[in-house]
């Protein structure tokens, strides 16, 4: 296993899972403008590897994240910034959405603000009990950031999203599973093998092309009439038809074996 | 504490927080002309009462509200309208979901037809145990009104808003609960506390200006792609860097106490 | 009670519910193109006979439908379709979400590939206790075929969809209750005469007209901001008002007795 750790952010390469830490755990993994940057770097690195094929998000120590640096607030509290623009951040932040890989968020403690936006960007979420989370943003004074208002509404529904974005209320991760944010909540000793156990199956019996695909389906599909959506499947699986991801589906169901699927992006 | 009833609709001013209530209970609180019309324009007084920044939406008596006055359907069943425009009344039904100012539906019992509706179109739902629900409308011949097909999806998902529109049928607080459709079921002779304890939790935690935004957000975000979303939402933080909800923000939690956030809109 | 089966597909009018099955247990009604063809044609048929209310579709035998014919798939593999267009069969797998007509699906067991997205289409999913789900596509090498990816997130939510179908982990009827995919498990012997039950329900309350009404609201006013959907519902509203079926809903209603609704389509 390689390891590394850039501007708070670690990157740990496990065969085809990758983790990517968040390591300023005497910061509760508060984030400032370098360290947003290489979260969203590692992302697009991992995806542009052909050896890895699912990735998992998590934090150094007791809290997920809990949003931006507070002293980073302070200043732009202070003196906003005056361009009004090249703030392009928002990319990073997202990135687990806009990569053709997987993202699993293993949720292991505090997560709140930018950290809460992070977690909900990843494809599916894992916590640990008694994690806790916040929106937090009407707490601050500030709006709902990067996309968010948008994700919450998708994941949990409109009722319960008004509930959380407005209130910034603190709930825990077993409401979070029954509000449908996470996926799982495991108790905190087994998070990392569980949200590991789960990169791996993905990565053993789904095809790296085929989730890749998919990914990209969502964010298109969802904002097409049904029927459009379903046009524009149909090109995308009578493509899929000649490639040999299929055959290879195929040909380990048939003998009822682990499927050896290519990488994506292939190795060139 | 200021009181007042016209056509219908009580309204009552308790600090930040105001209480709309249905008054005809002799009526179940059935919906006639000029009480959805009341309903609606206090909804925007609050809205732009800058002392106001919750409001509670309830019934007196035993019903929330069973809908449209059947005498009013028997009319129009009888006697359509001829000129077919000019029916702008579907902003005063939805007004709580245009409305900067957090509404919060306390569902005291019987919701039904533009009822539902109306309780569908408020931020956050609290019901009394027992009371009972339907849509009503394909069972009176009806269509699915005032966005109320747009709305349920949101709230409920695909499949059981397909279910209860479709059907018609009854079901109660603690089903809509399980669905989603309502965020707490509380004891009846609690409900009215329960309400206004939340609504004052908005008022006292919540940035009044950060609400407004976040409400016309979830409205406008919903149907953008996740990047526009997010590059939408960075020109929004980037405005609330300079604002003094932030600074309070900040400064009320840096000293563990309770924010003193500005009106919205501001006092002129 | 009349039935006939043709290319795998049987059909048998019941007073005013149809009930659509597939019909070839001995390959565990795995569709082909026929079938395929068939099911569409059959959901067309109903839509179009004023005496039929509501459908039920549901498989012969253990399985629902586990996908497409793996033969099928085998050849497609080997020799994919060189005009690229004309695959226009998404209508048939599609055709309970457009037509007027609701369409309950009873999944008796085995769901999975193209079965599964059959049942999505769905307006209201019932299953039998211990059926076995899989989206299944991403572990063939495939993509979200026919629409499910705007589909499954709008029936079990943003992070649940993702799970599922970048997985294709096989999961049960108790968990798609949960996840809020199925709105009713029941017991495997009581399927068909819950689902027929439900289906019974909406044809003798609700106006075959509103339902017909609503199901093209729901597809249309998703994709609207909320005023414009309420907008557009008003103008239904209003000519729902001049019609047959609101008469006799609110007569029905008066005189508590079942409503006696025309057909819809109208007999000619």
């Amino acid at each position: 296993m390689s390891e590394s750790t850039v501007d708070g952010v670690g990157y740990a390469a496990d065969g085809p899972v990758a983790t990517v830490t968040f390591t300023k755990p005497e910061r509760n993994n508060a984030m400032d403008v370098p360290m947003q940057a290489r979260y969203g770097a590692l992302l697009r690195q991992a995806d542009a590897d052909p050896a890895v094929r699912a990735v998992v998000v998590t934090g150094a120590g007791k809290a997920f994240c809990p949003g931006a640096d507070l002293g980073l607030l302070d200043n732009l509290a202070a003196k906003p910034p005056s361009d009004g623009g090249g703030h392009e951040n928002f990319r990073d932040v997202l990135a687990a959405a806009t990569v053709g890989v997987p993202v699993i968020a293993a949720i292991n403690g505090g997560c709140a603000g930018l950290g809460f936006v992070i977690a909900c960007a990843a494809d599916v979420r894992f916590a640990a009990a008694g994690a806790k989370f916040t929106t937090a943003f009407a707490r601050r004074g500030l709006i709902a950031e990067y996309g968010i208002a948008k994700l919450l509404p998708e994941l949990v529904g409109r009722g319960r999203a008004r509930d959380l974005l407005l209130s910034g209320r603190t709930f825990t991760a077993e409401q979070a599973k029954e509000y449908g944010l996470v996926q799982e909540v495991v108790p905190a000793e087994e998070l990392g093998l569980r949200a590991h156990a789960y990169a791996t199956e993905l990565a053993t019996h789904s095809a790296p092309r085929s989730m890749a695909v998919m990914k990209a389906q969502f964010e298109r599909e969802a904002a097409l009439p049904l029927e459009e959506a379903a046009r524009e499947a149909t090109a995308l699986m009578i493509e899929s038809f000649g490639r040999p991801e299929l055959a290879e589906g195929l040909a380990s169901w048939n003998e009822r074996r682990p499927p050896e699927f290519p990488p994506h992006p292939a190795v060139s």
